[in-house]
């Protein structure tokens, strides 16, 4: 097979390598192969395809390490109301009614958003999963995908025990797929008995499998759990034996040093969401103190319902500066250790190895920058341009095992007009929903759109 | 003159109404003389102009009220440096050599960045104000704008007294400009002494002209003035006489309870600047009780050196988002608050009136969010879309007093491609002039890209 030769005006490897200014990536099938200057490459590749981004910036495809995809078909409905009336008033209303197309077409709306946010990774937990995964394999992303498990009936499977079946199912389905993991995915430690996580444990052993659980979000959870069980959720998860480089904790807004310590020492990885903290009113997560102890964080966007987009550039963004502000200290996060957060971290945390860095033996998932825009100008520096300065919109091509899953701004697996016009549909069904569970005090009282 | 009649799927007309779904607004010359459903207004006015945005948002246009526009020719020359490395090394050396043409073209590609964000007014500091004013009135925008004056010579006027004749001259010059507005702008109260600003103040006060000053932006600040003074900023200003309703302070990171009743009661403006205050590590301002004392609060971007762009859409979601975390309360700043905030009462508080709301009698100025972005679906809730959703590069078109600006993303009163070289020569000229200030152990150790 012909090798792919890319040329751009600036290649960033990694945040451990300076960027090369007119650089070249050679790909061969699915995985980079060579790196440097042009002048160097073109010769040696003289059969090879080339690509040329005289305006463009290869990086590695960010890792958006936890969303909930589906939940875009509820993007915006309910604002700026208190948790528990938009939970009970709008969300599990609509969730109670959840139709399994609407989980595939809100998926493929999310997927073509990340795709051009420039992601080539990500994890996700919801309903209805085999739908998300149906849409994520049509998509050529990648994922590490799993049902999210309640002790109470789901609308996607039923009863638990059926949600353990379809968990342990997929696992076996996807054990050798080359893009698509499989996560054991017990939403919290509110809606998952002890004996849940105890089960989810044991499934998790049986096939390697990561472990995905919301915990420690806010400081409700923490008092609920510190009431169920007379200790904080990482303390519980310890007793139930959880902790392991294979748990994949989210939020963790609410880590005290100790419970930080402990998690680096099982060398459990930690996703941070900062806007889904900022928006629900959780908090600001202890991301400076979690890097000091060797935690490996991710960074995750959280559902599109309560973020309101899948921009992982805005969230590497707001990451750093919350922590500069808070801590009142510009040098505290910096622009490189949130872009290694948000590429190699997320990914390792997520399994997938030789991806999230752009060197000879990784897999080539990368995106590019298109510098035109005219927030993107001048480029003195690449790293700052896509930390501090970059938005889903200025992405123009993503590649994920050297395939172009967009290019030039047109997604190749997706139909994006399609996706579109069915999401239409959905918002009136959501609407019809709606307007059957309110009463008609609540529809004066505008509770909802 | 025949009228425009523009027709969009929603019309956001004002935060006190509601928004309008297949709605028409009809305006003739520079101002809004109607409004209403389509099939009334397009019957009522068969001789118009019609122009059709059948997914289009159209919105009052964003209103930065505080930047350094010229500053976007430094946007990431030097990142998460300490302040004082930042300044002394890499800012300061640059300015020393400030060009003329520098300025001039670095704010047309901070217009250009503006009208594609859909602001319509802005507020400016900076030197060589004379370039940013000759760029803003080729682009069409309106814009309050002063030149920076401080008790130190200024690469741009000299000597301060030079400082104060320019000033006054450009009072004079644009008395009637329908457009641009002059403010006394002296820098901030450790860069200019008492009797300077008791100066600014006399000027003012002879042209009914706004004063527009940094002001408690960080503890450092404070804690020099207090040195000086013996109080806080605001009490010196209270002091000089210069608490009125002509008052711009931009920051006030720093405000306690009682300075904010102090500016309440002297209805001073304050302009928020959420993203600098975080990324410089100043802090946060406390917004939700500025707005409980009925401060008019308005939003700025802040130089997009500091920030790194000048987008008001994140600067809108960050206000709203660092309030609800911080204060963890997800009530405490709604994006209807925000939203206000960033039109009317920034258009109110930079002394242009009838502006910020799109009702009969109202400017037209106006910007158009593109609703096929994949980021905007569905849309349930304009304003959720308008403030959590929305980026700088979903807006399509721009209206100033019944003008484009931008028609379907393609700007009318600048020469984009023309800028984007120019400002590439600037880039080069830059490096060469830190290049030569710059000794060889700072270049070794990588202080400069």
């Amino acid at each position: 097979m012909k090798e792919k030769v890319l040329y751009a005006k600036w290649i960033l490897p990694s945040t451990e390598v300076e960027p090369l200014e007119n650089g070249c990536l050679v790909i061969r099938e699915d995985k980079i192969v060579d790196l440097g200057l042009k002048d160097e490459i073109l010769p040696k590749y003289s059969q090879a395809e080339i690509f040329f981004f005289e305006n463009g910036l290869i990086f590695p495809g960010l890792v958006n390490a936890h969303t909930h995809a589906p939940m875009s078909i509820l993007r915006g409905i309910a604002e700026d109301l208190p948790l528990m009336t938009w939970l009970t008033k709008i969300i599990f209303p609509i969730e109670a009614h959840l139709q399994k197309e609407w989980v595939y077409w809100g998926t493929k709306l999310s997927l073509i958003e990340m795709i051009k946010s420039g992601i080539t990774l990500f994890c996700d937990m919801y309903l209805f999963e085999p739908e998300v995964i149906r849409a994520t394999e049509e998509s050529g992303l990648k994922a590490l995908l799993g049902e999210g498990l309640f002790d109470f009936p789901s609308p996607g499977y039923g009863s638990l025990e059926k949600g353990l079946e379809l968990t342990q199912e997929l696992l076996k389905n996807f054990e050798n797929h080359s893009k698509i993991k499989i996560a054991v995915s017990p939403h919290t430690l509110y809606t998952c008995s002890a004996e849940t996580i105890k089960k989810c444990l044991k499934i998790a052993e049986k096939f390697g499998a990561k472990i995905h659980i919301h915990l420690s979000e806010n400081k409700e959870e923490i008092q609920e759990i510190k009431k169920r069980y007379g200790k904080t959720p990482p303390y519980v998860l310890k007793e139930l034996g959880a902790l392991s480089e294979n748990l994949i904790a989210v939020h963790c807004v609410r880590l005290s040093k100790r419970e930080i310590e402990l998690f680096s020492k099982h060398k459990v990885k930690v996703v941070h969401c900062p806007e889904s903290n900022l928006k629900l009113g959780s908090g600001i997560a202890p991301v400076p103190e979690m890097l000091k102890k060797n935690l490996m964080v991710g960074i995750g966007t959280d559902g599109p319902a309560s973020n309101n987009d899948l921009d992982l550039f805005s969230e590497m963004r707001t990451a750093c500066l919350i922590q500069k502000g808070i801590e009142e200290n510009p040098l505290v996060l910096t622009a490189k250790e949130v872009f290694k957060m948000a590429t190699e971290i997320g990914a390792k945390s997520l399994g997938f190895e030789n991806t999230g860095k752009l060197l000879p033996g990784y897999q080539a998932d990368l995106a590019i920058l298109d510098l035109t825009h005219v927030n993107l100008h001048p480029d003195y520096n690449p790293l700052a341009l896509l930390v501090y300065s970059a938005k889903s919109g200025c992405v123009s091509d993503v590649m994920v095992d050297g395939k172009f899953l967009m290019r030039n701004y047109e997604i190749l697996t997706l139909d994006e007009k399609l996706v579109k016009e069915k999401i239409q549909n959905i918002k009136k069904e959501i609407l019809k929903v709606l307007e059957k569970t309110f009463n008609k005090s609540e529809k004066n009282n505008k509770v909802f759109p």
